[in-house]
């Protein structure tokens, strides 16, 4: 019996309209298995986290949806940049409200795969690290995997954004197989 | 012949009206000797980081006012939570718009201090350790020194927020006492 596709909630951790992150989320939703989707999220209109504005009164209905888009998802793929050595607080800041309030925390037990990109040679590598150490803090599952560490995008990228490096394509498409092998392993009963 | 105070931003990286690390600010404002006066500058209204928006048209006024802070003081001190075992979306997301463009960044060769309070035993530790990476890699310069390492506030702080453990106190006053003299040395000439 075929299981219904897993749901998985895209999070790329740049706003700016030509992000290569986000251009690499792409990337895998056209890349990913039959049985795997992904739905890209936005957040561009997350305010800044203050625990003052975190109460059920108080908090932002863009904080709401993406509490609950994180809720209905079987799991989350990250596609993140790094900025100065780390996470970019446009990210973390999303993570810090989804994260809280203790004990209702819709990361706790998510299934998270990381990817990055980035112009220089090094892919993000340095806030993927620091988003694992992040994640697992919210008592997120991290998939260990070798990861995306898609380096000198502009030589992966068409044109009109489309990844074109066979080699990094391949990489993503047995990653994405991966990883939903994983999620249905770890991932609640569906 | 008495050299004029050294000017120093103070930033709070939680924007909660109670916030410990504010108080923990206000008391080192307090506890500063006096050759170092310590101005808080408020996180509140900066948008999130997106590199479309970050163009001399563009700007938020609140983030050319940050950056222009920054660029007048003689060094930072930051007082920091730990949100998800890091730096808090809020104080990164400020630090990323400070960074950029490479190039013009006020942060590059700024003396920076670091602080962290927490209700629990740790004292934000692990957000500090990685402030300090966050830091390098803006080119800031670090202060090297047994940190302020702030735990168990509900037991260090009276209930009007004014910190009263002695043994907290005149840690921080020394911290300064060397911070300043550190400043002096490292900073520009003035």
């Amino acid at each position: 019996m075929q299981q219904p596709p897993l749901r998985v909630l895209g999070i790329a951790g740049s706003l700016r309209t030509g992000s290569w992150n986000r251009k690499l989320l792409e990337a895998a939703r056209r890349l990913a298995p039959a049985d795997l989707s992904i739905e890209p999220v936005d957040l561009g209109e997350i305010p800044l986290y203050n625990a003052d504005l975190d109460t059920p009164e108080r908090r932002a209905s863009s904080v709401e949806g993406l509490k609950e888009s994180i809720r209905n998802a079987d799991a989350l793929l990250i596609a993140t940049p790094e900025y100065n050595y780390g996470v970019p607080g446009v990210l973390k800041n999303a993570i810090d409200w989804a994260s809280r309030p203790a004990g209702e925390s819709p990361l706790a037990g998510k299934p998270v795969g990381i990817m990055g990109a980035s112009p220089g040679a090094l892919g993000a590598v340095r806030a993927q690290e620091h988003l694992k150490l992040v994640l697992l803090g919210t008592l997120a599952q991290v998939f260990p995997h070798p990861g995306v560490v898609v380096g000198n995008v502009r030589a992966k990228f068409d044109a009109s954004g489309e990844l074109v490096d066979e080699a990094t394509r391949r990489f993503i498409a047995a990653y994405l197989v991966d990883f939903a092998a994983w999620v249905r392993r770890v991932g609640p009963p569906r």
